[in-house]
Parts: C-alpha cells; sequence; structure tokens
C-alpha cells in the first residue's frame, strides 16, 4: 500500500462497506453497568464487538474486503499478516465465500488465535514477534500464492468495514460525548473517526494504547508517525505501529490518546469480566483502564467504549498467572 | 409456606410482575454461537440473564415480591435463605425501594455472592450448608426482624416474576421447539411454565439438574418430591430442594429433566466462556452440558436456554482448581 496513491475511504464506502456485510456479521447489542458507572462517576456503553461470531470486530473489514472482491480476484483468494484477530476474521470471511486465506502471524501469538484461525480453514506461516520479520515473511508468502493483500488496517476496504461498527453504536445509543476504542494499528480508530466526522461531529473519538506499546500516542504528540520494533505488551492486538491511511484520521481527528500501564489493564480486564460479564481480551480492557486513570476527564460524560475483541487462552488469565509461576 | 393455602400464580400475575418490575430490571439481549450449534445440531439461543445488574435471573422474581409491598409491610422490609443469588438479587431490590433486607446465607456460599449482597446493603446472617440448618437461622432471624419472608422460589410474587424471562424470550426468538433452564428449587422453571402453558403452549419445558443433586430428577420419576439433604455441587445455585408450589408446576408441565455430572457441567461451562464469550456461573452451564450429553433429544430443534446468572470468583475456575490444588 506505501506505494500506491492513498485512497482515502469515505462516508458512502462505509454506508455501502455495511450494505455488503450485514448478512455475515451481527448487529452487536451494548452493555452497560450501574456499578462501573458509580466507579467511574460517567455514563458508560460498552459496544459488544467480542460477540462476533469469529470474536472480534476485524470481522467487519475482512468481510467488506472478501465479500467485495470481483469473482475473478476472489480465486486467488486472500492474504494478510496479523497480530491474531485479522488473521482469524479474514479466514472465517474468506470460508462464508469459499475462497482461500493465508496469513502470516507471529509464532508468540496466543495459542487460542491459532486455533481459531485454522478452525475456520486459514493456513497459518509464522514468523518472529516483530514487524520486521512479519513483513519479510508475509512478502514471500502472498508472492508465492498470489492472493489477495488485505492489510489488518491500513486499507480503505478494511477501514471503511470497521466504520460500520460507530454507526451502529450511534443509533443504539440516544448521543454520546466520546466514543473509544483501543489502538494499534488504528484501524477500528480511523472507522470511528471516518463515521462519526459525518454521522456525529460533536461526539469526540479518544484512543486508548498501553503504555507499553505507546508509538501512536507518541507519533499523535510529534506531529508524525513514530513506529515501536517488537514492543511487548499483554494487549496484543496493539503490538503494530500506524500507517499512513490510518495516520490520517488518527492526525486529523482523534482528540486524545491515553495509556495505561499493565496492571492497569489487567485490574481494568477483571473487572469488566465481573460487573458487565462478558469476556474480553487484554486489548480490549485499555480504554476502560484509561478511564478509571484519567477519571476527571471523563466525569459526567456519556463515553462509548468498543470492546473489540474477546479471545483470550481461558487456561492463562493474566489475574493467575503470578500465582501459577 | 407450607402451611398456608397454596396460591398457585396465574398467567395475569406474571404480566402484572412484568409492568411492575419493567423499570428496575433488564430486557437481556440473546446470544446465539454459529460454533455451538454446530457442535450440537441444534439452533441454540441464550437468554443472558446474567446481564441483569446483579448478576441474575432472580432480580425479577425479588423485584415483583419487594415493590409488591404496601408501605406499611415495606417499613420492616424482607427477609430470606438463599445460597446466593436470590439474597443479593433481594438485597439489589431493596436497595432500589430503600428498604432493609435480611439475608441468611451458608457460610460455604461463594465469596464474591456474599460480597454482592453486602454492597447491596443485605445483612448477612450465616448458616451451616444444609437445609435443615438453613430453616433453623431463618426462623430465628425473621422472628428478631419482622421482615416480610420472600422465599427463593416457594412464593407466588417470585414464580410469577420469573416468569416474566420467558415472556422476553419469545418475544426475542421466532418460535422454540424447547426451553431450557437449570432446576434447583425450581423457581424459574416453575415461572417459565406458567409463561409458556398461556403463550407458547406447543413449546416444552426441560430442566436440567447436576447429577449430584439430582432431586428434582428423582422426584420427577417418583410422582412425588424428594429431598437431599446437603448434596454437593460446583453449582452452587442448585442445591435447595422442590416444594409445593414448585412441584406443583414440575408435575404438571414439565417435559423432561436431564442430569449432567460434576465435569460435564465444567466443560459446558468452559465451552460458554469461549464461543458466547458470557461470564456464566457453573448452575447457568448445566443445560449446555446435558445438551452435548443427550445430543439425539435436542437435534435439529430450536432450543432456548436461560443463562440463570454470572457471579463466580474469577479468582477460583473450576478448570484451574486442579493446577492450583
Amino acid at each position: 500500500m506505501k506505494d500506491a496513491a492513498m485512497y482515502i475511504p469515505t462516508y458512502q464506502d462505509m454506508l455501502d462497506a455495511h450494505e455488503r456485510i450485514k448478512p455475515h456479521i451481527r448487529r452487536t447489542p451494548v452493555r452497560v453497568s450501574d456499578y462501573l458507572n458509580d466507579l467511574t462517576g460517567t455514563q458508560l456503553f460498552f459496544k459488544c464487538e467480542n460477540f462476533q461470531e469469529p470474536g472480534a470486530f476485524k470481522v467487519r473489514g475482512a468481510s467488506n474486503a472478501v465479500f467485495g472482491l470481483d469473482d475473478e480476484q476472489a480465486k486467488a483468494g486472500v492474504a494478510t499478516h496479523s497480530s491474531g484477530n485479522h488473521a482469524s476474521c479474514l479466514s472465517y470471511a474468506a470460508m462464508l465465500r469459499g475462497i482461500p486465506c493465508n496469513v502470516v502471524m507471529p509464532r508468540t501469538a496466543p495459542q487460542a488465535k491459532k486455533d481459531t484461525v485454522r478452525r475456520y480453514g486459514g493456513r497459518i506461516t509464522e514468523c518472529d514477534p516483530s514487524t520486521s520479520s512479519r513483513e519479510a515473511t508475509f512478502a514471500r508468502v502472498q508472492a508465492e500464492t498470489g492472493g489477495d493483500f488485505v492489510h489488518p488496517y491500513n486499507d480503505p476496504r478494511v477501514i471503511a468495514g470497521q466504520g460500520t461498527c460507530a454507526r451502529e453504536f450511534v443509533e443504539q445509543t440516544d448521543g454520546l460525548d466520546i466514543v473509544m476504542a483501543p489502538i494499534g494499528g488504528g484501524g477500528m480508530i480511523s472507522g470511528t473517526c471516518l463515521t462519526l466526522a459525518t454521522l456525529a461531529p460533536e461526539t469526540r473519538v479518544i484512543a486508548a494504547e498501553p503504555e507499553q506499546a505507546d508509538d501512536a500516542y507518541r507519533s499523535f504528540k510529534a506531529g508524525h508517525i513514530i513506529a515501536d520494533d517488537a514492543p511487548k505488551t499483554i494487549a496484543d492486538g496493539l503490538l503494530v505501529p500506524l500507517k499512513d491511511l490510518t495516520w490520517h484520521f488518527v492526525s486529523n481527528h482523534v482528540s486524545e490518546i491515553y495509556t495505561a500501564s499493565e496492571q492497569e489493564i489487567i485490574d481494568a480486564m477483571k473487572l469488566a469480566w465481573k460487573h458487565l460479564r462478558i469476556v474480553i481480551e487484554p486489548s480490549s480492557a485499555v480504554p476502560l483502564a484509561t478511564i478509571l486513570k484519567h477519571r476527571d476527564a471523563f466525569a459526567g460524560k456519556r463515553v462509548g467504549v468498543i470492546i473489540t475483541g474477546g479471545n483470550v487462552d481461558l487456561d492463562k488469565l493474566p489475574w493467575t498467572q503470578g500465582e501459577s509461576a
């Protein structure tokens, strides 16, 4: 994508995406908790994208790409690299259309995510857990298979697809002051900006990021993309850097990026499990962690939080790791 | 209740209950999973009562009792005995109305459930984990406080309240062949029978019970109430026996009772966490465990499963107990 002229997806692209993917995704429900509202002094609304069949919002962008291919393009299938959920969601969408899907994944990705990719018929090629290794391995795989490259986030089809989530969220709530999502590569945040800029321009978009993978935060403050190589965080969906297309949306429309520590993320994750009674992965807990940390910024506000995914290894929960070690 | 003339709640009582409690409960969503449908060969619909604010369906019956008291009766508050969720839900409803709530709980009840009762202002008196100790302790507490006795299940107000869940379930689904719920004392099953007998008489009601607390199963087969004293099962919400009022509904309207072993319950619980991505307590997993066990009885059917509660101790999950012991 780097070399191509950058196409910025439009609001109409998002509307078209929504029509295209509706048969293949769920209109996920919104959860509220009086307990968490009291605890934070805000009104929180959680959009449960962990309830998508493959367990993550990424089925939106992936389905938009897969079902947007013409029949000729579709024969060679699709290919991607991903830290996990994009891989399983692209495999899922490809399975629904009956076309091949090749994915490059870090060998350190959670076993649960690898299992999910394979269950949906995706073919995994493993790489080292660094951006450089991932990109080199992918170039080789794509050359061999000829599949259409669906980048996990730096792709207008993917961003337009992710933007359908914010459209539903606006319809399901009666006005939000803020919409939050975790930020890794920035696909969901970009889609959210794309949709809200037209549909609810008064609603601010705030991103949340692990302190230990804070390249988006540092990019945002510096005014240009800064990439980490091989960051480490429990929020394994947020390891990747911004790219030109997502940087466009982040730099133009995001109001603020907040960060949280590993322990704050784990605590927020456990709190969500306990009081929302939903299974969410660590990445999805980062917004709640930052709300608890930056209480004054959210006090009295109506805050929508996109719960991005729920694929976790139930045998290795972060709050029991200390005990079993 | 044993000595009073037994009042059988009617369909109109359920409709009245629904009007009374609507401001105090959530209309919980229904979850589906293609994965679990494929695995079981059925179409499964899960009604997420774990998403009620206090984490269990029992807020329906408890709210109906609390908000049905006249102002004079309400002054002395309410009192009950419960293995957990009825206690927290009655405390929650009493807190909403601003009246006292006294509860007798087995000292072996999960810490998470005790914490919840106290968070809602309920006053706990502990007893031994047997039906006999529970009833003796309660008699003393009730004599001291004078609170209106809201039995966890053998109370027409409670059964009418629980029946509101099945009403929503029918509205939310397009016809069900079977509705299932776990059975302990039989409150939810009775409310379900009450509602479906009028609203969807062609829908069969099937109960699910732990093998290690199978008094309802044995009662059903024998044709009269058989009670265990101090049964042991991980499904801690299902330890209590049937009583006259719930026996009326079970004996007249339930089609079948299936049982599952402890390991089958744990496996089904983990499966629900993984694929529905919701936090459910062991009791709520018993129906899915029996569906997996008695596959032929459910094959090709549209089966509604009431997920009764989601209050678990996240530090003590059953599938990690073996490892840490």
